[in-house]
Formats: C-alpha cells, structure tokens, sequence
C-alpha cells in the first residue's frame, strides 16, 4: 500500500536553485493521495477540543474545509489584502522577497473561540505566525497549527514557539 | 430551520455601485452553513458519474475538496498563472477590467476523463469557460459543473451553453 510520502512529486530546484519543492498538487489529483492526506491531518486533531478552523489563502483552503466540514465545524478563511468585502483585520509580515499581508473578517472570530490553524506547508512560517496575530488580535485562541508538510531545515516552527504545532509530514531539508 | 439561503450575507455596491455581493464566507465561518453547503452541491452529483473535481482558484477550492473527498475522487487546481511547479496548459481569458490567465498541470487530466467543475459563484462565466477549454485540451470530458451561486441576471450560462450547469442557489438578479 502506498504511504503518503509516496504521493508527494518533489521538484528540484523550483522555485529557485537549491530548492526541493514538494508539490502536493500530485498528493491530490488522486483519490487514494487526496484520502489520505486528509486522514492523516485529522489524525493529528485527535482529542483536540475546537471551534473553528482557520485556512490561509490559497493552499490551506484545500485542506481546512475538507476538515471543517468532517468534524462539523466552521471554516474561515485568511485571504490576501483586498479580497474579503466585509470590514477585517490585516497583517503584514516580511517575505523572502519583499512584504506580504493578509486579513480576516472582523466578525469570523469571536472571543474565547478555539481555533486550529490549518496549511498545506511550513516553511519559514511567516505567513503562519501573522494569521495566528490575526487570530490573537480577534481574542481566539489557537489551540492547534497543522500542516500536511513541514520542511524542518527551514525552522519555521521557531516563529510558532509555544504552540501546538503538528505536520503529517516533516522533511529534514529545504 | 435555516436555510442555505439565510447564511449568504449580501454586501450592497461592492466592489463596484450597483453589485449585490454574495458573500460565500458568511456561510463557511457557520458549522451549519458549511454543512448545508457541501451537502446541497453534493445532491446535484446525484447520479452523475465522474473522476475527478476540478476546481479554480481560490474559492474553487473551498467547495471542490470536500466534495472530492466525500466522494472519494481526486482534485485538481485550476490556478493563476505561475503558481504551479510542474508542467501545464495556459489560457486566457477577459475579465471585465483587463485579462487574466488560469493554468492546469498537463499530467493532472488525463484523456476520457469524466470532470466535474466546481465553484463558488457563477457570475460572468468567464473563469469557467476558461477552465472547460483548459479540461477539454488536455482531453477530459466536462460531464458537470456545479456552483454553490449563481447570479442568473449576468447570464454566465451563455457561455456555457451545452453542458450541464447548476447551482444550489439561484439568484435573479447581478
């Protein structure tokens, strides 16, 4: 049978020389990878009592609302700057090239609410630290981050120090 | 009991004076709303015999992945241009200001498949035309495609006139 891992194409030197890019696009497009990367990430939620899951724009949605809607909860999303019509809250935080922000609706989060924080990938985690920021500053609590992959030569898991943070799958590189 | 209908919030002249926004967010941050949402795309897949869901960038994504992973298919992303690591098909399209350009990885469809499309709001017709044409290259057979919203006065089912198009929600007017 094959593992999840086995489903995950990895691109050399994409984006940029030195990089191994793993691309979980192949995870999906079959039934058998898409099923399993979901099992897997809800795996990771066992005994997690939470409210709400928060997906990042774009590549957390595809695995925020397959768990929202099979543990029954709601989902909210964190989209770039300039694309949620109601009144929000925005970050912005240093990318590897230049500046990023991201918002969420003022009223998706209420006080109190436990939240887990879903995404395809961490990396260097910036993107990551500012939605749980967004979350924080709404008076949620994030009780939990998933990932499907983290690349763990990147540390991104010192910008989440002193959360829960939890991958499916952890490559040692970059 | 609510209905789908009662979660859509309607946002008055955004972006632009005159637009009624449907906000499909306001359904997934509610664990009922969400619920009704996949549920009710799902029962317009009764009876449809299908592969593979496709789905557009961003909200595409939102719906398309627990419908695949309810229905145990997989999932291919129809992105924006350059956001794909691997080989893929291009085509664009005109947005009502300017052009846009969506992409499809060359190995995700293979020839005879059976696709559905999915996403958030059938508006102008534009992406998913694009999308159709995207599918069909790579040989794939469009059986259906389902939106969570539809805003018939906009008539976006002109140009996809011959394929089986619903939505779950119908509104008259733009």
């Amino acid at each position: 049978m094959r593992k999840l891992d086995d489903y995950v194409k990895t691109i050399p030197d994409y984006p940029h020389p030195g990089i191994m890019f793993r691309d979980v696009t192949s995870v999906l497009q079959d039934p058998e990878g898409l099923k399993l990367s979901i099992h897997e990430m809800m795996h990771l939620l066992e005994g997690v009592e939470f409210d709400v899951v928060v997906g990042t724009e774009a590549r957390g949605f595809l695995f925020g609302m397959p768990i929202a809607y099979n543990k029954h909860k709601g989902f909210v999303p964190v989209r770039k700057k300039g694309k949620l019509p109601r009144e929000t809250v925005s970050k912005k935080y240093d990318l590897e090239y230049g500046k990023a922000e991201i918002e969420v609706h003022k009223d998706a989060i209420f006080p109190g609410q436990r939240v887990v924080l879903v995404d395809d990938l961490l990396a260097t985690g910036g993107t990551s630290r500012a939605a749980v920021d967004l979350i924080e500053e709404l008076g949620g609590k994030v009780v939990k981050i998933i990932f499907l992959m983290e690349l763990a030569g990147l540390h991104g898991r010192d910008k989440l120090a002193g959360y829960d943070v939890e991958a499916a799958l952890v490559y040692p590189g970059k």
